[in-house]
């Protein structure tokens, strides 16, 4: 059977004033009316039953994953005692997936991605998962890239394996870390790159197999996870044994050193909804090429993001390039080409000790 | 005696949002702790008693008025029914104070002006009353020009009548509107020229001789008003008469025609904070330019006016030269040399309706 695992664990903190530790990105209406945890919910939800969809967050955000999530049963909701990368996060899902179908196939996808269509998504998703339970593959999901973007790393395709319903599966001939600008174009113009989208499909004992060669050290700490789930002692062991975790990544930790990886060609639109910067490409622009959302009033104001809520008016006068976003508490003005610095602010506000804001 | 009056009827919509219909200009604490009109009234109390000092608003603006002048009794607060211009408003003081003091001196002043040192006003006020009372002048307050301004009226100078504690009487050879800005560099190079401050000393028997003269239209209707001060038909009175009055300025009425005017050289800075771009010359900047008031944090950003309330955190990044104003229901952002422009957000929402942001 499949099973979903939705990684919702990051803070979001470039999406500040907006998002905030109990509101992270995830949780967020950033692409459409639903927010990016529930629009995953549903891609994943149109092939795989709410039963068998695991989300792993942590404590502070719980209650809006079961909020924004209704369907998904309570005991599936995964917390993490701390944040130690994906390839812990990955290693605890898997391990309650095994305890209930240890011949299981795992789906697992950021709940913070932007997918155009749901339907070509789907295409990819059965392809992967046919390839994944049949030839005990590590699936990863390469997204040709659209630009020298330098943000993402990179996976270098080989020969085509299989093509089915149009969608190609790839031998990986080696990963590549974020490039600089020189690099990303060269792959970019050489059209056998993919960016690393960080969504992939494995059969459970596929991955547990990686973990014991590749990240033994985490291996036996699930092994000692699994001896205590359903005990009184289970949060107490996760606890300690998160603790003294590797901080590590499932690409470093697994995709970079196992063989059997290969990468599946995404036939859809794809976004890492990285800043408020990557809002104007997912939502409709006006006229004065600004992208608005709730009350305001634009006068000579051109490719600006102007994000209100609720009353509360927004007026621009004569600005260009623009992120405007207010909320109740904090109000963001940005240059869009600084977007990546509202991160700054959060780290300034955590240094003075403003956690009211955060 | 010497009577004060303030003129208080201003919109002051291009300090929106802070100043709303209820809440102008006049009442906000733009330049300092006090309100624009607390300090006018200061700057007048130093030598004249509350008790003749009198404020000429309109109705919605009465409570606020009488709320941040607590001092002036309750008696001294004229409303104006609708707006039709200095004149009018000036006539209508000159009545109230004409029924007490018929021999009296008035000082006029707008409620919204800055003025940098309270000495100083305080030496051209006296020397200026000096003139009014003994020679049935009237006296207009010159600003000496420190940049070529085409947003205000000019006054050019004539012969000097007199110096007294350094403070220069000159007669007046003409009145010049407000010029294009190849003759505001003229009149700038000259030295002959002032700008009219709208801040003028007469006695209350020479404004009333000139109305005679010049506005006799206005000159019968105050006779029409005299007869019915104090009546029970008062308030009636006033709106039917009103209602009629030429809406024109007291410098075109009578200012521009009167023989016996005289300009007296203000020794003291001077700033009509005509747009939210007018604060940064009248508040500390910080390092980086930035005038800011409020809770904020700023990377990055240079020669911003930012200006919260409360507890609300503007947080600005990588911006330059951009006004940024928060208040409970609306937010502006405005490029500063688009400051003037704040004006049509006011016209649009009265437009669209939406008084509640008016």
């Amino acid at each position: 059977m499949i099973h979903g695992v939705i990684m919702a664990g990051g803070s979001g903190t470039r999406f500040w004033p907006m998002s905030r530790k109990k509101n992270p990105k995830q949780l967020l209406s950033l692409t459409g009316s639903q927010s990016m945890i529930q629009e995953t919910f549903g891609r994943l939800a149109a092939s795989i039953p709410p039963q068998r969809i695991y989300v792993v967050t942590n404590a502070e955000q719980t209650a809006g994953v079961l909020e924004h999530l209704p369907q998904v049963p309570r005991a599936n909701i995964v917390s993490e005692p701390c944040s130690r990368n994906t390839a812990a996060c990955i290693g605890l899902a898997a391990l309650r997936i095994a305890a209930q179908d240890p011949n299981g196939t795992m789906v697992v996808l950021p709940a913070d991605s932007y997918i155009d269509r749901a339907d070509a998504f789907l295409d990819v998703l059965n392809t992967a998962c046919a390839a994944a339970e049949t030839a005990g593959t590590i699936v990863i999901f390469g997204i040709p890239p659209t630009f020298a973007a330098t943000g993402y790393g990179y996976i270098q395709r080989g020969r085509q394996i299989v093509e089915t319903n149009g969608v190609k599966l790839f031998d990986v001939l080696r990963f590549r870390e974020k490039p600089d600008q020189l690099k990303a174009a060269e792959f970019l113009e050489s059209g056998e790159y993919y960016w690393n989208s960080g969504s992939f499909v494995w059969k459970v004992s596929t991955i547990m197999e990686a973990f014991a060669e590749f990240m033994p050290e985490l291996h036996s700490a699930l092994g000692r996870i699994a001896a205590a789930l359903g005990t009184p002692r289970e949060t107490e062991v996760i606890a300690a044994e998160y603790e003294r975790l590797p901080n590590v990544s499932i690409d470093y930790g697994v995709m970079e050193s196992a063989r059997n990886v290969k990468v599946i060609e995404a036939t859809y639109g794809w976004d890492d909804v990285g800043s408020w910067r990557s809002i104007e490409n997912l939502r409709r622009r006006d006229a004065d090429g600004n992208v608005v959302d709730g009350n305001h009033i634009a006068i000579d104001a051109t490719n600006c993001t102007i994000i209100g809520e609720g009353k509360h008016l927004i007026a621009a006068v004569g600005v260009d390039d623009l992120v405007i976003v207010h909320t109740p508490d904090a109000t963001l003005v940005c240059r869009k080409d600084r977007a990546q610095d509202v991160k700054k602010i959060v780290d300034h506000l955590a240094e003075l000790g403003l956690h009211e804001y955060l």
